[in-house]
Formats: structure tokens, C-alpha cells, sequence
């Protein structure tokens, strides 16, 4: 959970209340404080920023008790998580100052017209002159931003920067946030064709689907920088990274198990896809009207796809039923849709990645009496699977080796690097994933991403460490 | 003009030749070696990185003069201004690091969460709580690069990096380059408006005329943040800046003289507009079939514009039957296409502004004889006219006051401020306009900005320091 801190800004008046009077109506309301600033002192008031950890307790109720001291005028009460984000959270600076007139002849006209003519003749020139070598765009178009849906483009852009800066402090990645006032999709693929040529990546982000599907495909197609959709791909590699640690642990191989996954949206369908590439037999994908039928017909094309594998199961059936002896469940669907009887129900030594936010597929106290492996995207149970894994050094890779795009192969190789990181001695149920801040992932990533990139031909360059 | 350095890495092998006969020979071919590094070493032989001054004299002839000594093998040639721009000239980075799990959740989900609803629930807030306080886009979609003409998207990048430099070092505004793939005028006009959620401005630059016009018209009227075409009205600011102050000198009131405008394009065209603004009486625009006559019909609809302001003269000709008499001749045409005896020919105590790059108008040599006030674009004389003395200004007050556009008063005002730099006691005609590195510059644009938008109502915010 995130901490709730918040700063009161608050007047005193020094005949009526005593700053002792203050910290005791905050204790009193469960609020602990942790610091306070004087920003102005005289003999009959002061001004003070009280910061409060408000814990699990309302923020609202320990206003209110403030309000209630005589003596006390409220100035302000800022949110912490507030002021961390305030004017934005990325900057852009040039990589060299400008001191005199000699160097804005190089930088700028005259001089740069030298390095303008020299990209017209090889655009290739594009990546060494510019910043195309180093720089992805983060975009979205603000349908189906985290659990909260379509809320547009100016509201996303909070969650677009904070993505900017881990590509920046993770992956080294110059990462800029765009922000689509359109949700058309022949309109949002334009768009971004026009915009690509100073890119060399795109991030796709909190794009709802299907509409994520043909966007991500015909950008794939029509563009020859790599295009990856997060939301589908970052999850789905880092389900993939978990499953192959928590099949060590309970001794079982990917191509005998049988796995239920539940929610075939941008995630879902990306994770059934990386499954079969990683030699999955016996697949049954579920949605809301119950489980993908190997043959059955579908109008949504992703369902047909599915529905078109001979991997996927033959047998219909709702959620509760088709789990009956999986070895694995994957929910990245809504919160409380098993209950532990229907955990109890599947094959003995029982994987779960109950990946619904903020509330999981089953509750994690029932699940842990009948799992052997358990995983979320919460942060405050162990096993967090977290694209944050994923996307720094996936790019990184790209980047370095100038991919054209990011395909299964490389998606795959990117999976195994981070389940790699974890070594068999250290391996156990509780740590079946890295934590985002192991600095192993990122090279790992890299590495995979190129060699995968090489092997399949979709690398330009050949960085000088694999040379 | 730029210096032209160039690094040259050799082999030399020392029983064959010695350091001195390479210096001997750059020497020869008027090349001054200005550093040295030696790259690796051995007794046969030893690889060195020279840094060579090339001066007015050839790069080919030097290098060709190495290539002819013997024992010398030349490995690679660089020129020190690509170097400048190896990789790019403008890097991202966090405003803040991401140090620990809380910060994570700070920054990025859970925590965002709540600053994403906060802007949902009120829009207004993506100025407080995201970058777009800050931020403008340089978009250009490459039609008309400098003097280069339409050399695409690629091509362009290094000069919106450039500015993207100049508008952080010089105004604080993190700028970003968006270089559109597309030169459809409607293609343009819904690409921008689909990307501007995430911007405070958009500077447009480098478009050929006249779509120009159109563009930035319709995004103007089409969105609520300022759109600031630079190649029409940074040039125009800097060109009424320097007229008002060459007036001082001849002792000239601005609505007594008669004006030659030459070159009625994207400059062209705001300069007119200015100067009809700034109260100008007597105006002669001339294209390539001569002056733009009061009363005339024309296809072009600027031209149009012009033929319809009655202070536009009735009298037709061509631009060297029209200069007779002139006090002011401002071009912004193509080098040479005036004389000497053309500039004999105006009023006494003319001012010439020839702004053709990188070859004036007029003849600099041959128009010094004869006129009181002499302007150029070029840093090689004195009065250079550098639109870089008004972008960075004039965004930063319209960024501090969220101006929602940059209107004709507003121009006036950043001219009489860039003016006003040069006190009266400093004024003499061979400074009528400050440098660019002038620290007083951007401060006074600002400023004049700020006042004119809160004075026509379009300031949505009065800065701290207007209040």
C-alpha cells in the first residue's frame, strides 16, 4: 500500500492552543507525525507544515479534529504523493551547454546544416546524429489507464511520466510521454506514423481492447522501429518468467501441465500466445461466458485465434468447473472470482497467479492453505509480478541492437533471462521472481533481447559487445 | 562562419615517419593542429587522434596531403561537428530518483492513481500536477529546413534538437522535437491537435509557405495552448525590435517612413502584419512580380490580405523602380538581388535590412557606402537579426501566465522589450539589437509577454511576481 503522508500547513495562535495541544489531536485521530517545519514565528502565532502519516486511518477525520482546536486556522493540507508529482515529473536538458557564439554555429545554424544534409543522403544517419538511438515514446490514448478505465488523455499523463522516468533510471532510456486526445483507431495509428521518424521505439500504454490488438499489429507492420504494447507483452513476460521458476519448485514441465487462463483481454490473450511458444499442451482459456472451445466460433478475433490452436482444450465449461485439476491458474481478470474451495479443487502442487489489482481472483489467505506457488501483482505479498521487469531492458536491448520490432522469440528470451536471475539455490515459493530493483534484470533482459534479435534477424546492428 | 575542425585518426608507422612530418604536412596544406591524443602505442608503431583547424582551406585537400605520405595509414575522419551531435542533443531525465519501493508507489501505481482522478475530476490540474506546465513541442514536418529546402523528417531533427537546446539553456522550457512524416496540411492539423494533451505550446517550424499560414490558424483557433510559427513572427519580433531602434538613430518617427518589404513568404508576411501594427503608413510589399499594389487582386490569400490594407501603396513596379526613395528596405528574399546604386537610390539616412542567408541582399561591402543603418542574418556583421532572441522569452511568459495564444500586441510587446535592452547611451548603428547571450533578454521578453496577455485576456494565471 502507499503511504499516506499529507502536510498540514496550519496557524497557531499562541493565547489560545499549544503545539502540544496539535500532536495530541493527531495522535488521537491515529495520525503520527514525522516532521515539522516553522515557516513563520512571532510572538502571538506561528505557521507551521505538520507532515502526517495518516496510516489506515481517515485523512478526512484527522483534518477534522484539527479544525475542532480553538485556536488553530488551517492554511492547507497537501497530499504527499501530491507534491511529488507537481510540475511534472521528467525534464529535458541538452547534453552539451552552449557558451558562446562558436559553439551555436555547431549546435545550431550554420553549422548544423552540415549534419541535416548528411541524414538526407543515409537516413540511416538518423540514428548516430540524433536522438533516435536512445528515445522511445511512451504513448497512450487514456482508455484504460491502471484500474481506472477511460478516464482521457490529460488524466494519463501522471502515469506515462512515472513510466519515462523507470525507463530512464532502470534502463537508461530517454522516454517521452505522448498523450492522445483521440481514441480512433485508424486515427491513433496515423498519428503515431507521423510522429515516429525521431523515435526508436514506441511503448504502447493503457490501450483498451481489442482495439490494442489492431493498433499495436498495423504499427508492427507499417513502421520498422519496434512497437510493444505493455499492457499485453510486459505482463504476459513476466507471468511467463514466474511460471518457469514455479515449475522448478513443484517439479513439473511446461508441456504436461494443464493451465487455466482467466480474462482473454490485452494481457490474457498475450500470455495464452507466449504459453504455446513456450510448448504448453493443454491450454483452456476463460472469459466471462466461460471457457474458449478448441473449434467453437467466435466474433472477437483473438477468441477465434485462440479457439483455432489445437493446444486449447476441447471441453466447455464456466471458470469453477474447467479448474477442476489444472495445474496452473493465471487470473488477470477481476478481484474474487475463486474461492478456496475451487483452489482446493485443481491438481495437487497447485500453481496461482491471482493478478487482479488491487483486490486478487481468489483471497490470498484462502488460496496459501492449498497452493504450492502463489503470485500477485501486489507488493505487500511476495511473488509480485510486475512489468516493471520487463520493459527497461527490453528496450534497452531493441535500442542497442536497432530491432525492427519485438517478436515471440525475443519476448520468450526475455522471459527466461529474468527467471534466470533467480539462481536454484536461491529459488523457493516466496521468490520465484526478482524484485524490480535487482540490478541484475535490466543487463539480463538486454542480453537475451539482443540474441534473440541477432538469431532472428530482426537486429540492424550488432552492438560492439556481441561483436 | 562555423569553424571547421576535423579529428583525423592515423597510424603512423616510425620507421617510415615521424610526428613532425605529419605536422609538417597539415601545415603545408593550412591546417592548424590544435590537439592530440594518443589512442595506443607501440615501438613500431602508434595510433593518434589529431583535431585539425581546416580554417577557409579545404578538409579534402588536407586529408588527400596525409593520405600521400608514406607510413601513414589514415583510419578515420571526423568532423568535429558531427561529434557535437553524436547520439543526439537533448537527453530525458527524472525530475526526482526513484530510490525504494515507496517512492515506486509514489510515482507509479498504487499511488498515481489518485493524481490521474484528481486531473479526471478537473483538467485544469495537468498544469499543476504534469509537465505541461512546462513543456512545448518543436514540431516540424521538414519542408522547408533552413536553406535546404524540403528534406523530411529525419533530416530536420538536428535543428528542433538545437532549439530544443537553446529553449532550456536560454528560457528554462523543456522543449521536445516531433518531427511529422507527413506534409498534408489536415494530416498536420490532426496530428498536433491529437499529441498537444501532454503540451503547454507548440512552437512550428521550418513548414513551407503558404501552408504555413494555414496550419498555425487553424490550430490557433482549434486549441487552447499558444502556437507560435518561429520562421514567421520570431524573425518579425526581431526585425521590429531592430527598426525601432535604427529609427532613433536617423531620428525617424516609424509612422513617417515609407517601407520595402522583399520576399512576401512566412517572414515576409508577419513583418508586414507588424509593421502595420506598430503604426507604419507607407508600405511597399514586393514579391517576385513586383510590389503587392493597394487594390489589387491576387490568388495567394496573404497577398490578398495585404492588397487590402489601405496603408499599402497604389503605386506597382519592380522592387528596384519601387526602393527609390524608401527609408527602409527590409528583405528576407535571396542574396543579390539589389546593387549598390540601388540602396543610393533610397531616402537619405535609409536603414537596409538584407537577411537573405547566407548571402544578403545586397552586397554588404557596397550597401555600407550608402546607407545609415545596416542589418544582416549573419553573426559576421554587426546587427545580426537572431530569432533565438525571442522563442525562449517569449514561451517562458506565456508558459508562467498560460496564455492561451500569442496574439498581435503580444509580438509588439516582446519587440519593444528585445529594443529596450539597448539603452540609449549603448544605441549606435552598429548595435541596434542585443546578443543572444544578453542575460537581460529573455527576463525583459518574459515580462513584456506576460503584461500584454494579461492586457488582451488571454492570461489564464497571473504569475507570483505580477501579482
Amino acid at each position: 500500500m502507499a503511504q499516506t503522508s499529507i502536510i498540514i500547513r496550519l496557524e497557531l495562535d499562541h493565547e489560545q492552543v499549544s503545539f502540544g495541544d496539535v500532536a495530541a489531536a493527531v495522535s488521537k485521530a491515529g495520525g503520527d507525525i514525522t516532521s515539522i517545519d516553522v515557516i513563520h514565528s512571532s510572538k502571538e502565532s506561528s505557521i507551521r507544515d505538520i507532515t502526517v502519516d495518516a496510516g489506515d486511518h481517515s485523512e478526512d477525520l484527522l483534518v477534522e479534529s484539527l479544525k475542532c482546536l480553538d485556536g488553530i486556522k488551517l492554511i492547507n493540507v497537501s497530499d504527499r504523493t501530491f507534491l511529488v508529482h507537481l510540475g511534472g515529473k521528467i525534464k529535458i536538458e541538452p547534453t552539451l551547454p552552449i557558451k558562446n557564439r562558436e559553439d551555436l554555429s555547431q549546435v545550431y545554424t550554420p553549422g548544423v546544416a552540415k549534419v541535416c544534409k548528411a541524414i538526407h543522403e543515409n537516413p540511416g544517419k538518423a540514428y548516430s546524429l540524433t536522438i533516435k538511438r536512445n528515445t522511445v515514446a511512451v504513448i497512450t490514448d487514456g482508455t484504460a489507464v491502471l484500474g481506472l478505465g477511460n478516464i482521457g488523455p490529460y488524466a494519463a499523463a501522471p502515469v506515462m511520466e512515472g513510466k519515462a522516468m523507470l525507463f530512464k533510471q532502470l534502463g537508461g532510456v530517454d522516454a517521452f510521454p505522448l498523450c492522445l486526445d483521440t481514441s480512433d483507431t485508424e486515427e491513433i495509428i496515423r498519428t503515431i506514423k507521423a510522429v515516429s521518424p525521431i523515435f526508436g521505439g514506441i511503448n504502447l500504454e493503457d490501450i483498451s481492447s481489442p482495439r490494442c490488438f489492431e493498433i499495436e499489429q498495423r504499427l508492427t507492420d507499417e513502421l520498422d522501429i519496434p512497437i510493444f504494447h505493455d499492457d499485453q507483452h510486459g505482463t504476459a513476460v513476466v507471468v511467463i518468467a514466474g511460471l518457469l521458476n514455479a515449475l522448478k519448485i513443484v517439479n513439473k514441465r511446461i508441456n504436461h501441465v494443464r493451465i487455466v487462463v482467466n480474462g482473454i483481454g490485452a494481457a490474457g490473450v498475450s500470455i495464452c500466445k507466449m504459453l504455446l511458444d513456450a510448448g504448453v499442451t493443454k491450454l483452456v482459456p476463460v472469459d466471462k461466458e466461460g471457457a474458449i472451445v478448441c473449434g467453437g466460433e467466435y466474433t472477437h478475433p483473438m477468441w477465434q485465434w485462440l479457439a483455432d490452436q489445437p493446444q486449447v482444450e476441447k471441453a466447455s465449461g464456466s471458470l469453477e468447473e474447467v479448474i477442476h485439476g489444472a495445474d496452473v491458474f493465471i487470473g488477470v481478470s477481476r478481484g474474487g472470482v475463486l474461492s478456496g474451495s475451487d483452489i482446493q479443487n485443481m491438481n495437487e502442487r497447485s500453481i496461482v497467479f491471482a493478478l487482479a489489482n488491487p483486490d486478487p481472483e481468489v483471497n490470498p489467505e484462502e488460496a496459501l492453505k492449498h497452493v504450492a506457488v502463489f503470485a500477485t501483482g501486489r507488493s505487500d505479498y511476495p511473488n509480485q509480478i510486475n512489468n516493471v521487469l520487463v520493459f527497461p531492458g527490453l528496450f534497452r536491448g531493441a535500442l542497442d541492437c536497432r530491432a525492427r520490432e519485438i517478436n515471440e522469440p525475443m519476448k520468450l528470451a526475455a522471459a527466461r533471462a529474468i527467471a534466470s536471475v533467480v539462481t536454484d539455490t536461491e529459488l523457493n515459493e516466496h521468490y520465484i521472481i526478482p524484485s524490480i530493483f535487482n540490478e541484475q534484470v535490466v543487463p539480463s533482459v538486454r542480453k537475451a533481447i539482443i540474441e534473440a534479435a541477432i538469431l532472428t534477424g530482426v537486429a540492424r546492428r550488432i552492438p560492439p559487445d556481441f561483436r
